[in-house]
């Protein structure tokens, strides 16, 4: 038998790697003879850098850069197709990791990976195309601190050049693009996303996102970024403030919109197109995905509910794991998943589930092969 | 599709029938077409008496009787046969649910089992077998108040009967069965029971059964029962303690060897065939099976390795339903089982667990569907 794992990973507790492995160990002691193809996967957030890597896309870098208050760190990266592309991460240099209870969070900002692109664009002139991975982000300044990085300026009525974070946007009186870094103009730009929020209101950036990074004020913030989408709106003549995504990750990909070439893709589709997963479906016989909490939310643009979608325009049969499935829904299955089983085997508390992940995977693992010899 | 259920009741979740119901709702909500065959279960503890009446076999009876402290109670037993045999559990006068913390429990006596049987022999006297499911006990007077309801006299030295319960058995020096009820002589006495324990000892009925009883001064307890062990077998010339079964339900059929025709039987195995779960088996495509909670010890004899053998009997594949499935080794598939899932979907408390056992039931007999569709 042939199995393709395709397993999201669980947020906290295991990485998409350590969850094909652990079942794959598991579907190994009881079936040895199955041919496991293992795609870590991932859907623009968290373990887009390692969805690339581990399924040898691109060569993995390390650069010096900062977090999104400036502090210095390594940050990682991917250099693919003979260096002609460059695989970013937002959460490498401005992840909420980054955020502590007491940080000033307004001031959070996109400025590191402005940086970043920059030194990258500078270090490796074949780099024709960013592809971003927006997921996890801390920051939610619309990217207005990238482009200061990039060389474009926002100056307040006194000609002063506005502070980084969010909020000194609502100040901009002029944008100056004329320094912004010549290289950039050429780039091109792929934003990978999970999300389709619009940058400003009920359903944007930071409405919907900004209190998981423990963001206060949520209009006066909101209201900042209208401002600064309003600025560049009327010198530019365009807006993207509805465009789907352009909330994603703090709403940095919005200000890319008005200086390069940027396109907006999801990220599940796109990464696991770009593994090469799609091209092996044909071959396999059964496709096990799954995420840390399936609920009715999961069927619409979730990881597995694209596995699934992708397993089923072949025909497969497809189980899910879960850590948690006591919210899924007739919906959850009709994306094309066959079999939803969650990794506890009684009752345990969340730690200690989490804690277990690994090992109750591999269960898992050996309960898939006794199911299929049902 | 055809499916026997045979679930054993979760102890105080759900009984053997509610559990059946419940996986049948489920399978049914998404196979409507399919064929279930529902049988109640129970190893001759908790359910016994269920087990028999709802598969059909005897109509219910009950009577005025008495708890194992002597407290009036009523009793529920049933009449099988044309009113030739009666079948009863040990529970329902001498129950371990009779028990409060401060209970006298050396105290606690089968007298009031022993009352039972000499009312239901003197009101049906056609009555000729006694079928007793010995679970769930409160005693361990080694059936010697049931004796004593029935006629038979145990003196001290200075020529008093001895208490009910335990703490006076000791004291016996003369047993006195002139006046034992002569119909008692002429009874077929079928235990059933699912342990295999001597009456003394390690491995004995006060040392096993006790500590979940509440019994303290388990070796002062365990020599006041070798000494009734003593004076039946110098005054009858047999010895019955070395009997497997013969600590089951604090030892109550031990006296009955002395006094009556008395077989111990196996009550998983007796009563499944009993309900005519066997005859069933061949015709179906396939058994689920299960039990609060699975491990280790529930490969030696527990009922679900008993339906998963005789379902092996047939080449029937069978799967297990359980509560808790965190235990479970290779042995508790070697019996027969060919998969074992639990019940909750995601990390959960116990009591949560329990208080939703026959919804997250009903919900795996969706799965169960699900997997047979693999």
């Amino acid at each position: 038998m042939k199995i393709l794992l395709a397993i999201d990973s669980f947020k906290g507790s295991a990485t998409s790697k350590e969850l094909n492995e652990a079942v794959a160990q598991g579907i190994k002691k009881l079936a040895p003879e199955t041919e496991i193809f293992s795609y870590p996967v991932a859907d623009g957030g968290e373990g887009t850098l390692a969805a690339f890597w581990e399924n040898g896309q691109g060569q993995l870098q390390q650069m010096d850069g900062y977090d999104l208050f400036g502090k210095a760190i390594t940050v990682n990266f991917l250099l693919q197709k003979k260096q002609t592309v460059a695989v970013l991460e937002v959460a490498e240099t401005s992840g909420i990791q980054f955020l502590k209870a007491d940080s000033p969070i307004q001031q959070a900002s996109s400025y590191s990976l402005g940086q970043l692109i920059k030194k990258i664009s500078l270090t490796f002139p074949t780099v024709k195309e960013f592809i971003i991975g927006l997921g996890g982000s801390g920051i939610n300044d619309a990217g207005s601190g990238m482009m200061q990085a990039l060389g474009v300026s926002f100056k307040d009525a006194s000609g002063k050049e506005i502070a980084l974070g969010t909020s000194e946007l609502k100040n901009i009186v002029t944008i100056d693009d004329s320094q912004l870094l010549a290289e950039i103009k050429e780039k091109k730009f792929t934003l990978l996303s999970d999300v389709k929020n619009p940058l400003l209101g009920e359903q944007g950036a930071t409405y919907i996102f900004g209190p998981q990074k423990g963001l206060k004020n949520l209009a006066q913030v909101d209201q900042s970024l209208a401002h600064y989408a309003d600025v560049l709106t009327k010198k530019y003549q365009r807006d993207y403030r509805e465009l789907a995504g352009a909330g994603a990750a703090g709403g940095v990909g919005f200000s890319l919109l008005y200086f390069a070439e940027t396109v907006y893709q999801a990220g599940g589709e796109y990464i696991l197109t770009a593994i090469g997963m799609r091209e092996v479906l044909p071959e396999v016989d059964l496709v096990i995905t799954g995420e840390g909490k399936m609920d009715r939310q999961s069927a619409f643009g979730k990881l597995p509910s694209i596995v699934a979608g992708y397993a089923k325009e072949n025909q497969k049969k497809v189980i899910a794991l879960v850590g948690d499935s006591s919210q899924v829904t007739s919906e959850n299955y009709q994306v094309g998943i066959d079999l939803i089983l969650n990794l506890s085997r009684g009752p345990i508390a969340l730690a200690e589930a989490m804690a277990q992940t690994k090992n109750l995977a591999s269960q898992r693992g050996e309960d898939i092969v006794r199911i299929m010899a049902l």
